[in-house]
């Protein structure tokens, strides 16, 4: 699990890697690549805007769709830096731990102060 | 692998879960919550622009940093509309099939072409 | 002046209003209009990202040309819900007062602190 | 008029800029341009999308609010590189005239293939 913590994002990275070689004129991913660093990070501050507007109208497909669209292009923002999506896992993670530490220690200094 | 497409995120999606009936005082992302949908939206339009900075500034340490933030509220606000990572993980594998479908009959089309 | 607090903004708005009733291919504003509210505020998002990566870039004339363009997009929004920028100007004037009062507030304060 | 484009915003600039000098404890300002150029940015990221989600709400009060609030931080972020409002505005003057020839241009190509 450790080595491989998501097998749907760690293949989605491995095709967009492949990608970068691929003609810009039938690759949308080679065509971002192409235009490094601005062209996949306007592309992200697009799908969160987006993505902010599906929720406001409650439309769950549409948080769903706009969600995958961010995630995508978050993808090709960690192949532009050489990064693999693995390490955001693994932060995360390591985050969950941290965090779960954090609730504890707050819930007995709550517990003490009462 | 198709009914647990990402150990890491099903079990922070869970952990989140569990939260939504904290004390907002001691949990954030009780707090989150309780302030829907707008709090995690925001969250959202902010780690995604502080991602571009990271990006930007070419520092692959905040660049994980800041993906695993926005990656985070992302959860938060799947969990706000009763939605789970695999739907987001899903959609991208469906379309990764459909775009190797589409890069390949482009590819296809430009061979007939020359 | 309070009439007519900035005639460069009102002037704009009153081109935009006009497009309004433009015909969509030829006219930009009448397609960002026709496509209310998500057309307008999308690219918000996205010239908002644009304006942090010039920033980020320390290119000046593109600062203000990015800028510009979210001013631009902040008037059609503006006629999309049928404001003004005098309010947005109006708005600010009023803070700017109200914040001199609060900083002279907060510097009395310290110094009877001190 | 071409001198002072806008009474309101140039003297927000001008208050703005008195302000760098203040102290960081009582001056939002000043906290701001202390931090530059990292957290004006990360606040037009984060105003953008309030903006967005007010005007999602259909609120006019909120949208006029959320503006001013964009703007503001826009005019830090100008001060921060030393640019005023001023080169803005000009710029939205300049292409006013622009897009108006565009559209004349793109009218009469219409009109000749009608």
């Amino acid at each position: 699990m450790e080595n491989n913590p998501d097998p749907i994002l760690a293949r989605l990275a491995d095709v967009i890697s492949a990608r970068r070689a691929a003609d810009p004129e039938t690759s949308y991913v080679a065509r971002l690549l192409a235009k490094a660093p601005d062209a996949v990070l306007k592309k992200i501050g697009e799908e969160a805007t987006e993505l902010v507007m599906a929720a406001k109208d409650g439309t769950p497909d549409r948080v769903v769709s706009e969600m995958a669209d961010l995630w995508f292009h978050c993808l090709v923002a960690l192949e532009q830096y050489g990064l693999r999506p693995e390490a955001v896992l693994n932060e995360l993670q390591r985050r969950e731990g941290l965090s779960g530490l954090d609730e504890k220690a707050a819930r007995r200094a709550k517990e003490r102060g009462a």
